[in-house]
């Protein structure tokens, strides 16, 4: 058995920091080499992209980008919101003291450096705030909101402003209460492993702290270098860590959060244990900032693992791929830490854009990842050798090959994270970040293709506008990521996906956005994952802590 | 060194089932050993009694149980209540339609019938309800919940009767609705390892179910063959698994609940990552039923591990404890599934009064037990041994033993839970269930000590009312159980004790309630561990949902 041979091979030890650099990669909005498109409902998964151009070709002319509010024209101003006059800014210089903490572009013209905080990396979204905040302590948060919502000034909060859905950039003139300046880590307790930090501290910095201390952030996204730990928090943040840590619903211990009116909910518990009341901190994780601002978090951090192995295999089909999943749930139990799905098509394109050989020889329809981490490489690699022998031998994988060192692990993966930027290669992409029963998964993918073919829109030469239909994923956590790439956009392709994409998904009681949010992007399409009583629901928590609707306006629901 | 030989012998194989018999343990009120306290505020810890007696002695005499309405007499019966009639009898019979559903003690009587749901197991709260009702659907419960809001008819509902802190039994003539219908497991995905189950379901028998599947509940609990899944998720239940598999918080990925008014709540989604939306479902785990009842959930549940390995060791100091579970979290990371702590006085009591050998020959201040559990015994076994040699050698432990086979893990683990039923033979037991930051927590029990003995209330003959002060727990959660055994209850211990237990915990910002609820026992505490800002907002929410207050009244806050 030849190909069993390739499972073989001895490991070396290989570190977590293997496919995450500790030197931060922040990203500038002017040099993202990804075409986003400008299709109003399409999002993207959470790779961005790194500092050294992967993709072959030249990057896209960066043009000004569309303002929301020309994007969405049925979106009007709220007219009971006040306009920023010049007192107000003064009543804020004074508030937050020092120069830096206020960017004003009302009593002068600042759009230059107001235009970072009005559009999104993806620069797909933008606003038209004057005025830019950075509070340094909670009580200035406070006192900031106190005074929006007594004025009736509309705030947005923001963190590291690397979202998907447009949730931290204004549409109109908001306010924008950035929160950089509160980047300060407040402590750490070895022996519980809870850390207690700012919510302006960006992920990979706390991170590598955690690092030092032999410990790990539970959350890991392609956006670390740039993202806020607060912004994760009132997002939900997936990404790559869920599998085995779980969601922050059950990692963040506590919250310290501010309301409209200036109340300062002190929910920053270290416990991890406190059944004392309703749970009510919960509320903030992932309500975007429209009940309140986070603006510190305590959190619980499992012990780092020392060793990493990566593995990456064929499948002959769909239902390979699940049964490879399972035994590895099985055999593999503790230690997983990742299970990716990749179809065929989604790795064609990487070898073709990026010109890298694909990781294994011969044709495969479906391709998977796994990742383990654990305390100890030679049982890991003992265990994963052994399940691997195992779907060989039983024929539930075709192929397959184990990561010898760090930088095959970083080759292996690049091909599970290379997939988002490659795919921007033509000119645009569709993109759907879903969450379905994972036995019918991959079947959206299978009936958009055929529907865009039935439609005459998707084939090899330029008469057609798409491309290909791809799917890939978080297959642990059930997380697809549908990607339709385009030549060009065409509005008789946007006609065949919605509301086909979001109806499909609605059947199989799935949700429409695992990870991204809601934002501006899925605000209006949030019916088809929730019913109409659970969103009378969430509008009254909306009316009881917002009363007057200032915080992040015109997006959520 | 003859001690480290201890560590040296080799493992055999242990399942899981070890220390959790798969036939149900149900447990009746009238056969209870334990001598629980009359305190009004003390609570006990979860361990429930076995079948078998493990205590030597007779058990206490069954005297009548003190209504709570005489033990609180400050609790009055809210006057905006409706008082039961014939007729509201009636539409109950009507609309749940068989005999079996309604336990009518209105139009006759039925004290006797009515006594199991009228009091707790713990022979501490007894209410005066008249009726019983036991739907078997949640359009049943929505109808009753409506009904009971239109007519102001307050109710009480009630899982497996299992808490420890009077939540779930009646006050006043509060309707008690019986989940015990509710019993079908509805779906389990063998894939994601998702299982949607009704509420009344008995833990015991999800898990049971699972084992077969080869998965397992995330949770854990003495009272598992009574108690419910519905109500483990409404008190937010910690118990034996948290420190591996994290709270409910995390895993609970959805619910369906009736409100008061009769909506129904529908968030059973199966997906582990759903971004659409305030995650309402939270705030009904631990809610206590004080907002809606939960009529289904849908929960997470890994992979069980087929290999249970438990060591016992002797320690120095609880500064060498805290030691041990640092190492313990480095070196055993994945497989650690269970670190508890005893202090030596504890492990005596258990000694002396079940008259079993000590696991260890010579006398330690400190005890902890150690659980790991994983998908490999031979790897399990290695780490563990590593772990123990390296405790060993660094001084950090005196001494220790590892489990050979089930009899042994039985055997060890049951120094651990056997504490709390051991400590009630003097009399009575003052129990508090405490969360605090680790390298605090046992100071709590000396300071305590020194304050009964400063105050001459502690001593070995029958002229002390207190024998001793103990503290074991949770130590993997920070969740302390703070125990004073004594020979009779006594108004100058209890002085002693409250509020200074609270305001010690309050200091250190830990919480009065780790796991066992608030319910009745802490409702006038809750402000110990919550400010008057957190206690403000959560009648917001109370108000929110259950304006008329019918809910589970004179409880929770």
């Amino acid at each position: 058995m030849a190909t069993s041979c390739r499972f073989a091979a001895s490991l070396r030890r290989a570190s977590l920091n293997a496919r995450a650099p500790t030197r931060p990669r922040r990203f500038q909005p002017a040099a993202v080499h990804v075409r986003w498109t400008g299709s109003t409902s399409a999002t993207s998964e959470p790779h961005q992209p790194d500092d050294k151009e992967t993709v072959k070709g030249a990057p896209a002319p960066a043009k000004a980008i569309t303002f929301t509010s020309d994007t969405y024209p049925d979106i009007q101003r709220e007219p009971g919101f006040s306009k920023l006059t010049q007192e107000h800014v003064e009543h804020f210089r004074e508030l937050l003291g020092t120069e830096s903490a206020v960017v004003d572009g009302v009593s002068k013209d600042a759009s230059e450096d107001i235009e970072p905080f009005n559009s999104d990396w993806m620069r797909k979204y933008r606003g038209h705030a004057k005025l830019v905040l950075k509070p340094q302590s909670t009580e200035e948060v406070s006192q900031i909101l106190k005074f929006c919502n007594d004025n009736k000034l509309a705030v947005v909060p923001q963190g590291g402003n690397t979202g998907l859905v447009g949730g931290s950039v204004p549409v109109f003139d908001e306010i924008v209460i950035n929160l950089q300046k509160m980047d300060k880590i407040r402590s750490f307790d070895e022996v519980s492993g809870i850390l207690v930090a700012d919510a302006g501290v960006i992920l990979e910095v706390a991170d590598n702290f955690l690092a030092e201390k032999n410990h790990i952030f539970p959350l890991d996204l392609g956006a670390k270098g740039s993202c806020q730990i607060g912004g994760n928090v009132a997002t939900n943040a997936g990404g790559l860590r869920l599998l085995r840590y779980g969601s922050l619903h059950g990692n963040v211990l506590g919250i310290e959060a501010v309301l409209p009116d200036g109340t300062i909910l002190d929910d920053l518990s270290t416990l991890r244990k406190n059944n004392t009341g309703y749970d009510l901190k919960q509320l903030f994780i992932g309500g975007e900032g429209t009940i309140g601002i986070i603006t510190g978090i305590s959190i619980l951090t499992p012990q780092r693992s020392p060793a990493i192995n990566v593995a990456y295999f064929g499948l002959a089909s769909y239902e390979k791929t699940q049964q490879a999943f399972r035994e590895a749930k099985g055999q593999l139990s503790e230690i997983l830490s990742a299970f990716e799905l990749m179809d065929g098509n989604s790795q064609h394109i990487v070898n073709k854009v990026t010109g890298k050989k694909m990781p294994l020889e011969g044709d495969h329809p479906f391709y998977c990842l796994i990742e383990t981490s654990g305390s100890n490489t030679d049982h890991d690699s003992e265990k994963l050798q052994a399940f691997l022998e195992h779907v060989m031998e039983n024929d539930i994988v075709e192929d397959g090959v184990l990561a010898q060192d760090q930088t095959q692990i970083q080759e292996l993966w690049s091909f599970r994270e290379g997939i988002s930027e490659c795919l921007g290669h033509w000119g645009g992409v569709y993109k759907y970040d879903l969450s379905l029963p994972i036995a019918q998964m991959y079947d959206l993918v299978n009936d958009v293709r055929d529907r865009l073919t039935k439609a005459k829109l998707i084939g090899d030469d330029d008469s057609y506008p798409a491309l290909d239909v791809i799917g890939y994923g978080h297959m642990g956590d059930a997380n697809l990521h549908l990607n339709i790439p385009v030549r060009r956009y065409d509005k008789k392709v946007e006609k065949e996906l919605e509301p086909y994409v979001y109806e499909w998904v609605q059947s199989r009681k799935g949700s429409i956005s695992a990870e991204h949010g809601l934002g501006i992007a899925k605000k209006a399409y949030i019916g088809y994952s929730k019913s109409d009583s659970m969103i009378k629901l969430m509008k009254q928590i909306k009316g009881l802590y917002d009363p007057n609707g200032i915080m992040n306006p015109y997006k959520y629901m």
